[in-house]
């Protein structure tokens, strides 16, 4: 058992409970002995579904499944296993999808398509599908309003803590709330780590405005966000709304009275993707990459990505190095048009290079100084146009290599 | 002074003298001490020249100044100095390399266009201009035809290893000799390193000719091998032709009678791209990745370089550790079409995968012999093509961060 990230939050946030929500936890034995390995999420009737899945082509069997399932729009349960991903085990692990499905269906009085599925953990070995269909008699009974901080930690596999974020909004004068939790703590970690991320709200909104509002706020927070550039076979992001919070129906995804509620929801998965990256594999620094005066936002977020997946860049921050070379270099490689003699950066908020040279007078000591530090703040600034973003990672150090390096047991 | 790479040759291969070349190696003072850190060889009058460069945009003031003198497509001298890059150094760093080329120029009786000029080491320092241009007067008198080691030897940075080739081809009948040197330990390393490849022949051939035949041979060679994925400044690969071969002229890239050049120097190109890859910073196994079955050899290629610059697959390598798992996770993050149910992987000649799961009866235990070994060989079928490509890496260790995240000094 790993020590907890240095960079983790001081404790899990507390999550209050959301009206149509109920969540529990239980041992399965799918493959780790003596902790929790599956969480269930169930909703009541009439919960609405929006969600957003990892680009992969070589996706594991409960992506499609979920895949399949969105157009219906409605969810009874989220299904999650920790220890075994279901990924490349062929026609055999498409069963395992809809066997869990079907049994819980049954259990909960619904269809099979309103039971969303994710497995994170060993990719290219079927789950033991006798375990997981067993353990779902055994765990609905548990179910209860308050089990958010048991859920988060069931999903979890190389992560070192759970990761949990709540927010409120106004929907037209009435507050909502929102919970979400996640893991993850690679983009794919060892043989098992994946992201996922659960986000429920007691909003009423129907599928055709949570779609539109979860991909946006996607973008500037789990999209944003890397450990080591490796796309999972399993990523998944879930918001599920209850519905019974009492406000006027919104149809409209571009609604204003939905803007506090897009705040809000940004808020908690911005907090949600930076625990991620704090308890990135190996991380001892948390580092923020502003980049701006990009063509576009786009090319913005490329530029911040290619820092944040850089390995020179990396392991110069593990080091302390104030080594602003490389960051001319990533920004140089990363495929978005760059000006040479344009570009600033800095680190800490001190400038170190502009129009194509050091700053006159530019001394490391203070860089150093910040370099030091937890939380490392990077500044790129292309002087092109108004593109912005902001991009999270963590350092590459020798735990890295530890994490992954070590033979699966 | 880190331990010579495992992955290394038994020794530096015996370079033949060319017609036409003279070497020198020196130690001009510019970092380093008690080494050689600049190299110059010199071609007779007549010299012919071809080059491919970084396509990173923030390069270095030598890859400006080698772009800006290559349509004129003689060459007289190219002159390398190791431990500072001039990059990134603005005005300042353009004037360094013009007063370079003239006083080269002076000595030697030539245009400065006729100078190229590489730079490998660290960015953001403007080189000592005077150290550069004291040291030219004392280099030419040193000019010798077997000099090939020294200078190799003098442009390696954090490589462990000199790294040299040689091959022969017949054009028409007549005999021409090719020997080419590099350096490069990470597509751009710690502070200092880059990939700098010069290959030298007698062939008389036209920069019309030399040029594509150069283009050709770079796609197989150096832009197949990866150490980081980190895109160097300053990557720069010249092919110089002196002509003093006595073969009847040939003026077009395609005539037949260059058949036997080109894989000559394809040969040279792959072996030293393949010397870069076992000399990766921290390297202990030297990997080979086959990809066939691709809908173009393009796309064959972008799957081998994800996997060549994957942390996962890098680390599990590493652990000797036969995480296929990890290859169907970059298979499908590649960004080309991949059809899962039709991807094969081998690794070691074994077959592992196949139709979207392990094939029947799949054992670890021979798998994780050849993972033991230094050669470690990975086999990648898509089922959609012809396409097809070769890839060169190395794993990555504690080595790795060891030499890139400690302070430079």
């Amino acid at each position: 058992m790993p020590a907890i990230s240095p960079l983790a939050p001081a404790r899990f946030p507390d999550l209050p409970p959301i009206a149509g929500i109920r969540l529990a936890a239980y041992a399965a034995g799918i493959r780790y002995t003596g902790r929790n390995d599956m969480m269930i999420a169930e909703l009541a009737p009439a919960g609405t579904i929006a969600g957003v899945f990892t680009r992969s082509q070589t996706c594991g069997a409960p992506v499609d499944w979920c895949r399949a399932c969105l157009p219906g729009g409605t969810v009874r349960a989220i299904v999650v296993n920790s220890g075994n991903a279901n990924v490349f085990t062929g026609r055999a692990g498409r069963e395992v999808c809809e066997r869990t499905a079907a049994t819980a269906a049954r259990l909960l009085g619904c269809e099979p398509r309103q039971v969303f599925i994710s497995s994170t953990g060993v990719i290219g070995e079927l789950p033991p599908v006798d375990r997981v269909l067993d353990a779902l008699p055994q765990i609905m009974p548990l179910l209860a309003a308050d089990a958010w901080e048991p859920a988060a930690r069931a999903i979890m596999t190389t992560d070192t803590f759970p990761k949990g974020a709540t927010a409120t909004a106004t929907i037209d004068g009435t507050t909502v709330r929102l919970n979400g939790f996640a893991k993850g703590s690679g983009m794919i970690a060892p043989d098992m780590a994946t992201m996922l991320a659960y986000v429920f709200t007691d909003a009423a909104l129907p599928p055709a405005v949570l779609q539109p509002l979860l991909a946006a706020a996607n973008e500037p927070s789990f999209n944003s966000m890397t450990v080591d550039g490796d796309t999972s076979t399993s990523d998944t992001v879930l918001l599920c709304a209850t519905g019974q919070a009492r406000h006027a129906a919104v149809a409209d995804p571009d609604d204003p009275r939905l803007a506090d509620f897009r705040r809000a929801l940004g808020e908690v998965m911005v907090d949600l993707a930076q625990q991620v990256a704090r308890d990135g594999e190996g991380a001892e620094k948390f580092v923020t990459i502003e980049v701006s005066g990009a063509e576009s936002d786009h090319a913005a977020r490329r530029i911040g990505l290619s820092i944040g997946n850089s390995p020179l860049v990396k392991t110069a921050i593990a080091a302390g190095d104030a080594n602003w070379g490389r960051l001319v270099m990533v920004v140089g490689k990363a495929g978005e048009k760059v000006e040479r003699d344009r570009l600033a950066i800095s680190v800490g908020g001190i400038k170190i290079a502009a129009e194509g040279g050091p700053v006159p007078g530019y001394r490391e000591g203070p860089v150093a100084e910040h370099m030091k530090g937890r939380e490392i703040r990077i500044g790129i600034d292309l002087g092109l146009g108004g593109g912005r973003a902001t991009v999270w990672t963590c350092d590459l150090t020798h735990g890295y290599i530890d994490i992954n390096g070590s033979y699966r047991s």
